[in-house]
């Protein structure tokens, strides 16, 4: 799982038929203190997240798993809306 | 799941069985604002995207869900074809 | 299976119905001699592993069967708390 | 899915044992133009591929379908020999 | 899969029950010609493999159905003991 900022929507005509109704946000993969992680992905949401959310996301086979339909080909689902992450990098 | 604009096709002679039938694309992985990312990747498409249409795509075991033999050794799937997409770097 | 310092924690006010209860922990990937690897991520956590800990985690599918619930949408997870790892470079 | 050239093989004296007679080939990935791309990996082959030959391969659960036992512990497998692939970057 | 040299060991004093007996393998990946790849990982190994010794090795789901325990929450496996690895980069 990693932390992701809400960035926008992906709208589409044409469609698997298990992913009618499932909403896809653009979402910005970032650290516990909220510094860019690589490029933005598209991940289905089953919280009514919105852009400018901080979230906590997972891949593979797990993401279908919030889905209405779990056969839904998807691999990047968001899992929960974040309120608050932090890490003390003088642990290391 | 990712974005990415299909550049072109694959044609094979010798395939494991259950592959017969399935289409496949040279498609680049691009952002939500088209920005190319990373390297083409070899896609099955049940969708009939051609080249030039801008899709999302899914790894793994979803991939294949897309196909009518879901046993398909199929790791990369085209499931939309995408109209739109935004995203807010400003939110970050 | 990769090796990780623990940094800190996550906490949501908005979760997939299956994550409640579910522990999550900051962690930074380190190699044998505790060199941080790549970008510190979220995992779950069933072993009561805190701040400070050096543990080992896995990814994917495995990482939900060390949870009460194995259909949660996890994708990180901790298995082990680590008291000693060692390895010799001029093996290669 | 990906493409690659096949580089070499490689032979055992210890084996997991639904690995026996599996046919392992080192293949280094490829573009679409057969730029080479990242590090070559070692692939299990059902289809009589040799070096040389260009062919798509799989990772993950999908890789071991290609094989009579399918719970070999295998992650990358060929699964077919290509004759032809094209992509217009022009389309980006 | 890709081969990998064993550089050493993994004890802990806490484990996910599954994985009580499973000896654990710090490795460092590398090419056909044993150029080192990437970072060193951690490794199930049910072949009595040791330091010193080349390996091949899965990731993913793969990797634990090497061991006794298939539920066992293990991501890196170790399958085999290579004896001979062997390439030919003029055919690119």
């Amino acid at each position: 799982m990693e932390l992701a900022r809400v960035l926008g929507r992906v709208s589409c005509s044409v469609k698997y038929p298990t992913l009618e109704g499932v909403r896809l946000l653009v979402i910005q993969p970032v650290e516990h203190d909220e510094t860019p992680v690589g490029d933005p992905v598209v991940a289905a949401d089953a919280l009514q997240a919105g852009p400018g959310d901080l979230v906590s996301w997972v891949t593979g086979r797990e993401a279908a798993l919030t889905l209405p339909n779990t056969y839904a080909p998807v691999d990047v689902g968001i899992v929960e809306i974040v309120d608050h992450a932090w890490g003390d990098r003088s642990l290391l």
